[in-house]
């Protein structure tokens, strides 16, 4: 059972955008940094159900299919469920709509008051807790059943997880941008690659692929 | 005419490190940083005077020859030359040694006390200046005749001249550790990409080497 993180972050570290208006709820800054990605084939099948067999499939198409392999239980924080601005609304079954791409048990972080879990037709189910990441990830490896667990995000939550050792392979995708604002994945982890073997591979938009992974 | 910047950083940016001490007076994490820049064939004849022809021959080499091709007049901050601790003595040469491996102008920004200008058998010669980054470009792209002007350092100088538009080609070597600590490059930067062209590449030793190219 290996705990992996994936992100996109920009060449300055930027993993989360804070550009969101209401007009662009995702921000200008985030369709530049996941670009590549979310020109892939994997991404327009597996999160816009676009079945059509449009999209790249080179190296970034590689990395987006290995993103969605072998997951048996994901953890997320309330925002990239997208709790915060919808907390006071019961009802609220996130923003990912009717065909949520997890299709496994996901565990959502949060500080708010109780909520009902939420399933899925294709196998996703969201469950709300909180928890310490030493306890979330206690209770995924577990839903999991021997496959691996996925810190999705957002960045508050991978960090916080990463801080506490218990990440066993990280990958990011680097756009070569600087956006000099937004969150960063980078701060206060010094030493990381220190029990890591660490690879570094270029796609053809330009995105370096780096991965960390613990010996 | 090309105003050039190379820099080793850490994936989490650091461009300066801030770990000396009298005892280990380039730091931990200086090593660290430039491992395989310092490993090159290159930096061996060009900075440490070995003719052996012993240093590696991969990427990292033909970048590291590239840096001194066609460079025909540097400026570098103060504390480059190595002026910070010894501005109190007018008899100080730098710490790069009676054969500086620049051989060509240098104009080291200050704003201390007028210096004397510094001339070595090999061409370099170290002249001191308190100026704006637009003035001290204008003496060094005079003083190298048509060929190239580097930037060579710290980074507070180099993001001087970066913040005002005056670099035509960055190439970053990104070695992947994660120092915590340090100056960074990128703070303030944002859109430094937008009039360049990007290419990466991956060295054998897993440093990433990142280029802007202003078009």
């Amino acid at each position: 059972m290996t705990v992996r993180v994936d992100l996109n972050i920009s060449l300055d570290g930027f993993a989360t955008t804070t550009d969101q208006t209401p007009e662009n709820p995702f921000g200008q800054d985030w369709g530049r940094l996941v670009a590549a990605y979310t020109a892939t084939r994997t991404f327009r099948e597996r999160v816009l159900g676009d079945t059509s067999g449009a999209g790249t499939t080179g190296v970034a198409d590689r990395y987006g299919a290995e993103y969605f392999e072998n997951i048996g239980a994901e953890i997320m924080g309330a925002g990239m469920f997208g709790l915060h601005d919808n907390a006071h609304d019961p009802g609220w079954r996130g923003w990912w709509g009717e065909e949520p791409p997890f299709r496994c048990p996901v565990f959502v972080l949060t500080n708010g008051a109780p909520r009902d879990p939420i399933a899925f037709d294709n196998g996703t189910v969201f469950r709300f807790l909180t928890a310490s990441p030493e306890e979330a990830l206690a209770l995924a490896t577990e839903a999991a059943g021997g496959a691996d667990v996925r810190i999705g995000g957002g960045v508050d939550t991978v960090r916080s997880f990463l801080a506490a050792g218990l990440v066993d392979r990280l990958h990011v995708g680097i756009t070569p941008i600087l956006l000099g604002r937004g969150k960063s994945l980078w701060a206060d982890l010094r030493g990381l690659e220190a029990d890591c073997d660490v690879t570094s591979e270029v796609a053809e938009s330009g995105v370096v692929h780096v991965t960390f992974t613990r010996r």
